[in-house]
């Protein structure tokens, strides 16, 4: 961590006011029903009604996490838009926060942004305490109106906010400006901010966060789309193959959406070199976060992106819509031919993990699995292929697995073609529940870097199916996939088979519950209430922790 | 056009033998069944087996097209690759060819590259003839053998080739370099040739495509796949918003595959400048040529790109795969905030217009037309859309498309969303003969450049269905999208339909029926024979060409 230096900065003890639709709760919680069949129970989902972008992420001095989100309390899509909040110790356990802002006006909107700890009272918002946060975000003034970036501050370790009365830090006449993503370089903030229908990336520098300068513009970079959206500027390490950090080097990670490849959104990102002004990338290639195109809007603190916004069934059949990913673990990792690529790794799921359904060992052969007790409807698949010999590998040698609904026989499928020019793959298209012209069924991916040594080739695929979410995770998190399906009746039936692989191939496949996270925050009628008392123990989770978050 | 000087090269008239399989036929044309429900009627396919890239195109003095592509004529799979050959006058009529070029050895294979006519004989292998055709193309020696650029000259105008006998003419020990393209820039030759696994694009010049020095090196640019392929540099006229030509720049297109966004193959480029040596991009961004993804290998000439070379149940039903797209003309235009986009504009289609099915204007409202009666199953539908309001447009403002089996229910369809972000898409999802889990159901763009002055915006769609390929051209060619579909039944019945367009919205319709280029060809038993006699009638297409391919 670096010194921070505190610059000149007034405290101000005025108050600004807010406007609080009737039908928002202030001071406590939104309920939500975390049962229905659609519900993820290990993921993050709001109480009831329409989240999308995350927002604002930081670990508090006592260990918990705190994650923001773009969040309409009163509709099932876009829309009236606050801060939504929840906190969490282990990444899988939330606890639903009061809304931790509410913007200026009725017909104004708290856009997203991000938020940092005040350890030194840069901000002059803070002459007592060390756990002061500011909160910098964009408020859309209507749909046609300006865009401005504000900031807020908290003076009980962000669980409400006042609005700075000097507002706004960064003045537009722009409709299009927004999601400002803040860190520290030096002994100064740095805030990248999205003009985004000119497909530029504005950098600017700050003493205090009140007081904002533009020091450089990123501008049409790799896919334009329709437009970008939340950009990210994190410092990442560099691993090498033995996981040892070797070097650090930026990431800029900026989301398009509408416009991606074949439609939808999408996040692209670039490595590169930053020197508190000027973002350099390595090279003029284009990186893609995930290989399928449920996963948007990613805030790199601790990865926690946000899973696809489309007008998905949930709102309609249970009343909330839009779900976060697990946790990854981000760094860069040299792959071969490609050059530095940003990995997505599961983190540890220990918190949640549960009895052990299936351990086995196959060449080619099968493993069958009946979950349909597991409360949860959530599993841990973990397939380790070792020993193919690359040199006899057949267009049929695969591995495959899929979940179905004996009940209505829909299959969601995922596996490997170890032969053939596409190595990895996630169909959908078996899965009948939501029915969208721009629900695309299939996702696939080939840029896989082989850790077989020589040619014997090893193979590792992981997965996690949450009700209606899958994630996977393909040798140890080269590449990731997300995607959202929504089955008429739930899935309960793993399959997981090799076919045709040579002689001498070994699958070492895990199946393991998960247990609900959010089952034991029910009470007797089934409602999630929320935070009750606020969660102050800190687990030690700071490992996980990269620097740039903290005003420190 | 430019002068190209001849520089001092020697006349070869050593023959390099070949060898034939005895299994593909020599001086004959291979026989073609074009009759088969899947087989397209006014696309090139092969008359039977397996194609992929289109190669070396070029027109003759005497105002022929000739098409080569990349076959292989004992199998449908890609495999013992040779270039076939087809000739045209008008891109819709084709005659098949002997198979032009042979593999020099058994293990041997001719991989995709490009032909140029040589006037003035600067190759020297034409002393008496100004109608002398050089192919240049990548040998493959083997799957993991090396990859060399050698040449072949025609004498016959490019019917038959001899290889030259001091080949290679760029050596190698790469598996991985191949597809030369070449064009004429000032008075020597310039070949772009794919460093496939490196993502890399060779520059090299020549004085007389013998000689071959590299000039530069274009790396690591855009989406990086799995693997760069088929290169292409072509210089382009930029157009204004009336269709003059402006200015000129070159555009260095790149194919991808596998490793696409979402799996599978796309191709991307990039508008720029070239001085002879170096190519620059105008900025870093990424742009792609088709919002679907079964547009592949595209080569400029006159855009005739290659669908799709997967598995496709073609080759089991019908004994051939793969087809070319219809060609297009292209150019640059400036779209508003993307910059410099290449346009994909469908050519003119007269050649094969029949009669006309219907001629409408609706505001909301649809248009069905039973198509069963149509011979060729090939239909071209325009839809003109103009006076859209769009401060009045809902997400439910829609035009949809369709095409629909009464015998199967299979539907494909597309459309535009009016109101949206999403604004226009194609979904296959629902035509069931072809299941693969890499043959993804539905693409969309978002990146069209209305045409709409003021808040009145006008949109058009035209679209060209043929038994089992559409192609789609939005707003006359800013965005196209091409897919593949295999219909159990064939599709007949034809339903556009519009929904909640504002008042004052109007739509013309048009629906043509195609006539099938391939059936007056077929004798009594239904067979396309091919080449009886070499085609050499004109028919001043020459406004379609675009100089960069011709060594005049």
């Amino acid at each position: 961590m670096f010194a921070f230096v505190a610059v000149a900065a007034k405290v101000t003890s005025q108050s600004v006011s807010t406007y609080v639709n009737p039908a928002v709760p202030t001071g406590e919680p939104v309920p939500g029903d975390y049962t229905g069949p659609l519900r993820p129970q290990i993921h993050f989902s709001p109480p009831q009604n329409f989240m999308n972008d995350p927002n604002g992420m930081f670990l508090d001095a006592n260990g918990t996490w705190h994650l923001y989100y773009q969040y309409n309390p009163t509709g099932i899509v876009g829309g009236n838009q606050h801060w939504g909040h929840a906190t969490s110790t282990d990444f899988y356990h939330w606890v639903n926060q009061p809304i931790a802002l509410f913007p200026p006006e009725e017909t104004v909107y708290v856009f997203s942004g991000s938020a940092v700890v005040d350890v030194n009272n840069t901000s002059g918002f803070f002459p007592d305490q060390d756990n002061g946060v500011v909160a910098i975000f964009t408020l859309a003034h209507g749909y046609y109106g300006p865009q401005t970036q504000n900031i807020a501050y908290s003076h009980d370790g962000g669980y409400t906010f006042e609005y700075y009365d000097g507002n706004p830090v960064i003045a537009s006449n722009s409709s299009q400006f927004r999601d400002p993503k803040v860190i520290r370089y030096d002994d100064y903030c740095v805030a990248v901010i999205a003009y985004s229908q000119e497909f530029v990336v504005g950098i600017y520098n700050s003493p205090d966060l009140k007081n904002w300068t533009l020091a450089s513009n990123f501008a049409r970079h790799g896919l334009l789309g329709a437009q970008y959206e939340c950009p990210n500027l994190v410092k990442m390490p560099v691993r090498d193959s033995n996981g040892s950090m070797v070097d650090s080097k930026y990431v800029l990670a900026i989301s398009i959406q509408p416009g991606a490849p074949l439609g939808g959104s999408i996040t692209e990102y670039f490595p590169g070199d930053f020197n508190g002004t000027h973002f350099t990338p390595l090279g003029s290639a284009t990186r893609l976060t995930d290989f399928a195109k449920d996963n948007y809007a990613a805030q790199f603190f601790h990865g926690i992106p946000d899973a696809q916004n489309a007008t998905v069934p949930t709102g309609i059949l249970e009343g909330w819509r839009s779900v976060t990913t697990l946790p990854r673990d981000n760094y860069l990792k040299n792959a071969t031919r490609i050059g530095l690529v940003m990995a997505n790794e599961l983190c540890d799921l220990s918190p949640v993990l549960d009895a052990s359904l299936n351990q086995s060992t196959i060449g080619n052969g099968s493993v069958t699995v009946d979950y349909s007790t597991v409360d949860s409807g959530a599993l841990y698949i973990d397939a380790n292929v070792t020993g193919i010999n690359t040199t006899l590998v057949t267009p049929d040698s695969t591995l495959n697995l899929s979940f179905t609904s004996p009940a209505s026989g829909e299959t969601l499928q995922s596996g490997f073609f170890f032969g053939g020019d596409n190595p990895f793959f996630i169909n959908r298209g078996l899965i009948r529940g939501f029915d969208n012209v721009f629900f695309t069924d299939k996702f696939s991916t080939a840029n896989i870097y082989s850790d077989g040594s020589g040619s014997l080739a090893s193979w590792r695929m992981q997965a996690v199916i949450d009700r209606s979410i899958l994630e996977v995770f393909v040798n140890g998190g080269d590449q990731a996939g997300t995607v959202l399906f929504y089955p008429t009746q739930p899935l309960s039936l793993l399959h997981l088979a090799t076919r045709d692989l040579p002689t001498g191939a070994k699958v070492s496949v895990s199946v393991l519950a998960l247990k609900s996270a959010w089952a034991e925050y029910e009470n007797e009628q089934g409602t999630v209430v929320g935070n009750a008392t606020r969660t102050t123990n800190s687990t030690g989770r700071q490992d996980m922790i990269y620097e740039t978050e903290f005003l420190v």
